[in-house]
């Protein structure tokens, strides 16, 4: 996982940021923007774990195979601490994974990878993306529900194994690298589409996404946000050798 | 995960069993043996976490698909435990895997289940095989590696869950028992001709079984071996509704 460039600035808290949940959670919409928040996510995990232990499958020695399923079983338990926080402020997991279940399943149905450097590449890209999603979500939530975002943030990063691979076998064969350039592009095309399509769909969570718990919603903000993730993964491609 | 009969019987512990690693370790023959053990056990482990991730997809609702994939996640942390303790024994883990491999996806690859139902059958009679081998090959090891191989035991049991969806499928509609106990037996008779296999191909590791590391190999200990943990099976499988 890298590390943005801003990591390390800490912006001064105000608004929600500044509340913990139980202040935070008066707010009927704000609550219901977490509960989908956590219910995406949650999924997220979920169908990360599926993928990543069905990739396993490609992998070419048994060492890779192993170093794919730790990183299914790291996702397992993020999976856990989200459902364990739903069940916290009393709302039925399975409902609030439910409606980014189809979205969730879609990508990763468009997105089956057909040999173990394509899958490397995928979960590098989800991994990635997920770190500066998680990061840009953490700086609009209460103290209590960004602690634990950026708690299971902090455990991610088995993308560096991924990046190695990678690296080494675009290093082999070069042509490799145009293959799999392509391949990134066509994920994060992906991705984007079926964020859009949650976006749309979940207003109290996109209009958390924002910056704003009333009124006022501004797609421009949610576009600026998507740009913001994939100028970031343009960086990423290009540093691992694939011009994105 | 059912308890045998004779589970509360602490049998005095003799010869190796009174041992630690450090001693027993000393006789090269003992030595390869817990190597193949540990090794079989890991790539059971992994093999185990990747049918049920897989079978995972199967479940036809997301709290079943979450059971599923903790099943499987308990069964990454043994593979961890175990090669762990191999790369502290310096033993290069997946050295000690290979020779296992073919017999326990040879084993994968003929009983992949067909539905939901058939998944946690093989689950629940996997889990139980397992625990009711490792309950038998602990009491012929020195005490280091006993106390691992229980540890790693002492944290399945997940079984329950298996039990109870296939008895109220079988309540539901009785037809359901007949064909999920021709698979059950399916389930049994191939993982006993792999491990005849295995037996065949790895002398060191059946020797230790027999309850001797040195000469006098004895077959048919072996076969009573086989025999204990079918019986155990077939009274489980009776218990859950299932004529084995």
């Amino acid at each position: 996982m890298e590390t943005p460039d801003n990591a390390n600035e800490t912006p001064a808290l105000t608004g929600i940021a500044a509340q913990d949940w139980a202040t935070a959670s008066a707010e009927p919409q704000y609550r219901a923007a977490v509960v989908d928040l956590l219910g995406a996510l949650a999924y997220g995990e979920l169908a990360a774990f599926e993928r990543l232990a069905e990739d396993a499958k490609l992998a070419p020695t048994l060492a890779d195979k192993a170093e794919l399923a730790k990183m299914a079983s790291a996702e397992f338990h993020h999976f856990e601490r989200l459902t364990d926080r739903l069940t916290a402020i009393e709302v039925e997991p399975t409902g609030a994974m439910e409606p980014f279940a189809k979205a969730l399943d879609d990508f990763h149905r468009q997105t089956a990878p057909s040999d173990w450097l394509e899958g490397l590449v995928k979960a590098y890209v989800g991994d990635s993306i997920a770190s500066d999603f998680y990061r840009e979500v953490a700086a609009r939530l209460d103290s209590d529900t960004r602690s634990l975002v950026l708690a299971v943030l902090d455990d991610t990063g088995h993308g560096n194994f991924a990046v190695e691979k990678v690296r080494a076998a675009i290093e082999a064969d070069p042509r490799v690298g145009g293959r799999l350039a392509l391949w990134a592009r066509r994920l994060m095309g992906e991705a984007l589409s079926q964020a859009q399509r949650v976006v749309a769909d979940r207003d109290a969570l996109s209009t958390m996404l924002v910056g704003g718990v009333a009124d006022g919603f501004d797609l421009a903000e949610v576009g600026r946000m998507f740009s913001r993730i994939t100028e970031a993964h343009t960086k990423r491609m290009a540093a691992l050798g694939l011009a994105a």
